[in-house]
């Protein structure tokens, strides 16, 4: 795994770099300030972002937001303080785990395996509600797309259908994006 | 909250229900082993489940799978092992947090803070996605019943439609409900 490591303390910073690099992952990386994590994500794009902090800053937690929205992956932050409501903005900002005083040496490799296991099945929960979305929205608009030739073309369902399906095959569209096509075609006409 | 704490040492488990209480929860059933995790979870109907084991055994997963299908609920696991496949399946059981070699009572309070807001988060996900799975499995019916309709009574599609729309209200059903119906007689019929 590449580890993009944000810590403020040099010593510390140090310390778990050896660790993570006795566990095989490669640190990429390794940053003083959350301030800079956006520029250093797109430079190095790691498999994993781990932060250590006093207590996680809003700029912090809109740096990850940020970060999370280009593409989401497993964030560890570990913090010597946790409100409830700081936890809860932190999950919202796409960390993974919130480690509450639990950064030592030994405990690093199944913290790691813990976040990418939740990372993992999180992110299987958000592409089915992706895709289940876009199914849905596929069919309202296909329905809305019939309905559409069937009026103003005086078509029965059938016909509508086949007509929406021979657009999509000519112009190389699956069904739905035809019938976005085509609804706003209609909005103009 | 109500906390059920499961725990086979029992000065640990002293030590852990005194931190609970000084947390102001409340500890409802604390049992030795998760062996009698789903019959303690229906007799006391904790709010979150704190499990204490060396390494969970299959069968204390299946356990807490168990109580998960039943009604999902924040689980934290704290163990002293951590293989990536055993932190996998118990993910899979429902655990919200596991915790390797962290249990003592200065982070307890983080450790239920984050495993509540995640096990929230985690929920509503869930629930955002049975809603649209139910939505699309009701356009799907809907539209196979009014086919139905169109085709054995040699409706168009709005009276089809209409007709649909005034069975579900005579019969006091939702829309999705009446197609199912439907779809379910003409079986039959």
């Amino acid at each position: 795994m590449r580890v993009m490591l944000v810590d403020d303390d040099p010593a510390r910073r140090a310390a778990i770099e050896a660790s993570l690099r006795s566990l095989e992952h490669e640190v990429v990386g390794a940053i003083t300030s959350a301030a800079d994590l956006s520029a250093a994500v797109r430079r190095h794009q790691p498999d994993v972002i781990l932060i250590d902090v006093d207590s996680p800053s809003r700029d912090t937690l809109e740096s990850l937001g940020q970060v999370t929205r280009d593409r989401p992956r497993p964030i560890v932050l570990f913090a010597h303080t946790g409100a409830p409501d700081t936890i809860k903005k932190a999950l919202q900002a796409g960390v993974t785990s919130y480690v509450v005083d639990g950064l030592n040496a030994s405990r690093l490799k199944p913290i790691l395996d813990v976040a990418i296991a939740r990372f993992e099945e999180f992110q299987a929960l958000r592409n089915e509600l992706e895709e289940t979305k876009s199914k849905l929205a596929d069919r309202r608009d296909i329905e809305k797309a019939k309905g559409l030739l069937m009026k103003r073309r005086n078509l029965d369902e059938n016909s509508a259908y086949e007509l929406l399906r021979r657009m999509a095959m000519d112009r190389n569209l699956k069904l739905g994006e035809a019938a976005r096509a085509l609804i706003a075609a209609a909005e103009l006409l």
